[in-house]
């Protein structure tokens, strides 16, 4: 997403309450290419950075449905400068495939002049090096459910018709209170700003807990979109939103149910696998000045805790459903060492 | 102390690493009057900050020994102002006996001109109004070892005789490391700095766990001034250095050791009910606008754990030795329930 930077610079992050901006681009790769944008394989890239909850989604995503080989990938440095997003972590600066040194480019390419935010996920025709869409909250049900031809057998189903009004229920309670909620909270200019974010973000962990207690996943038996949403929110939960954006009545690390629950996923295939905390810490406690004037990165937390056993599959529940885990992370889309516990 | 003002504004907490000044009035109130300021009840006013660990050593030791007659007691707000610490709690804004608005006032009719800073704790001679000492690391052990006269029946010995070359040692790297290691590293002003002074607080931290782990108490089986110093920062960890220090590898609460110590000393008489944490949060989150922009006060941590059991009690020690509790706190001194667990 954008709203990082700008709440870190001097616009967004200002005067009144924290908004998120609205995805400007959202055309859709569709199987039917409705909007002209038909998927096909090896014709888009996404773009991510490891550091963004909002890109994490699709890095997920695809890891689960098995897209690598159909849907090729660019991680930007966790670092923006004042053109945003940057290919800095290739060789000679430039996306090897793009051939862009800033994401901006592609942006530009669609729309001469746009003024307004570069955001990740985003999704590019490699062909004519255009964004297609930034629609970060589109483009994972679009993986998921239009890009079914692409899929990897064995693919799980991430939103089930039968389940849909459910998923979509709690992840509205989930985008507001929790993914956004964090960064309402972190953005907060004023004390009861921050409150009013701060008490629903815990309340709304309250409520998931209660949930996750009796059960494995948030809807029905297996993973779906709901819990890659949640996730992506949660992983950082400790090392960047608890100190950096001030959530912090209690550790995820000390709540059993949910650090059971987000500790559970980071060990599935797919999940912590594209999991980077050296890109997550670096990005969140170097870009927001604004509240971290140092640019200081911490030390902690410690990460060992991750990979300790969790007992969730006690609880039942078929991750994958009928299908099965994703294979190994394709190489040269290793997460870096420093970067996981 | 002082340090943490400077810390927050322009001087101190700038180019160069975080150096405590040394306390310039070292003045000693002892039995024999050497220094012509010999211990008598009612002759001296204790001034704190509940939101100062340095302080706080002074308000334990006080409670302990039951000088709470023979030594009165001042409470400063806990947020300074441009003229340093101030006595905006007290009726009119004035202290009620010194009838002074500023500590200030105290340094200055002991030093004309003083030019450094004005810290707490200050041991006020209350006839003329005269600071004596803001030794903080002398002051508490004059307390437990020239004012004895004084004491309550059933004092401890917080300094026992055959046991202080140890007591000495261990406070030595508990200062060096804990004490004032933890402000190291929240006023460090660059990565290398920070993460040399954070490394050296959990160093230290994990020596004290090993300690711990087979022992209620630092020294012997008794509590000693050791533990006092321990106490006063460990109290304030999770609540301000974990964060706002970026302290943060764990919590206290994560360590089942120093999280079982802290809290068993906070549960006993004369420590947790002297412990202000909306004071220490105010002060902190507040005061240090150079790492905390907004000034924002976070709602975390949730104190409901500091009244759990701790169960060091089964590791055997005789918290006041031959003597006693202290016995409840005097009328007037309750700390607000706001600050309580």
């Amino acid at each position: 997403m954008s709203g990082d930077k700008e709440a870190g610079g001097n616009t967004a992050y200002g005067r009144k309450a924290f908004r998120r901006s609205p995805s400007h681009f959202a055309d859709r790769i569709t199987a039917d290419g409705r909007d002209n944008w038909p998927v096909a394989a090896g014709r888009y890239r996404l773009v991510v950075s490891r550091a963004c909850p909002w890109a994490s989604r699709a890095l997920v995503s695809r890891r689960l449905l098995g897209l690598e080989d159909a849907l090729s990938l660019a991680v930007v440095d966790p670092i923006q400068d004042d053109r945003s997003w940057r290919f800095t972590l290739d060789p000679d600066g430039r996306d090897p495939v793009l051939g862009i040194r800033h994401l901006a480019e592609a942006y530009d390419r669609r729309e001469t002049g746009y003024p307004g935010g570069v955001s990740v996920p985003a999704l590019v025709d490699v062909a004519s090096g255009r964004l297609v869409t930034n629609d970060y909250q589109r483009i994972t049900l679009d993986l998921a459910t239009e890009w079914t031809a692409l899929h990897r057998p064995g693919a799980p189903d991430l939103y089930p018709e039968a389940h849909r009004d459910e998923i979509d229920e709690v992840m509205a309670g989930v985008y507001e209170d929790v993914n956004n909620g964090v960064y309402r909270t972190g953005f907060a200019t004023g004390q009861a700003e921050y409150e009013k974010a701060c008490t629903g973000v815990f309340r709304r962990l309250e409520l998931l807990t209660a949930r996750l207690e009796r059960q494995r996943y948030l809807v029905g038996d297996t993973i779906t979109e709901a819990d890659i949403r949640l996730f992506t929110t949660l992983v950082r939960f400790d090392a960047v939103y608890h100190g950096h954006f001030k959530c912090n009545r209690w550790k995820l690390a000390e709540s059993p149910v949910l650090w059971g629950y987000v500790r559970d996923l980071f060990q599935t295939p797919g999940f912590g696998d594209t999991v980077d905390f050296d890109h997550i810490k670096r990005h969140y406690y170097q870009v927001h000045t604004g509240i971290n004037p140092t640019g200081i990165v911490p030390l902690g937390p410690d990460l060992s805790g991750w990979l300790t056993p969790h007992h969730r599959e006690e609880l039942g529940g078929r991750p994958f459903g009928d299908g099965t885990p994703p294979g190994p992370v394709p190489a040269g889309e290793e997460v870096p060492a420093r970067g996981r516990p």
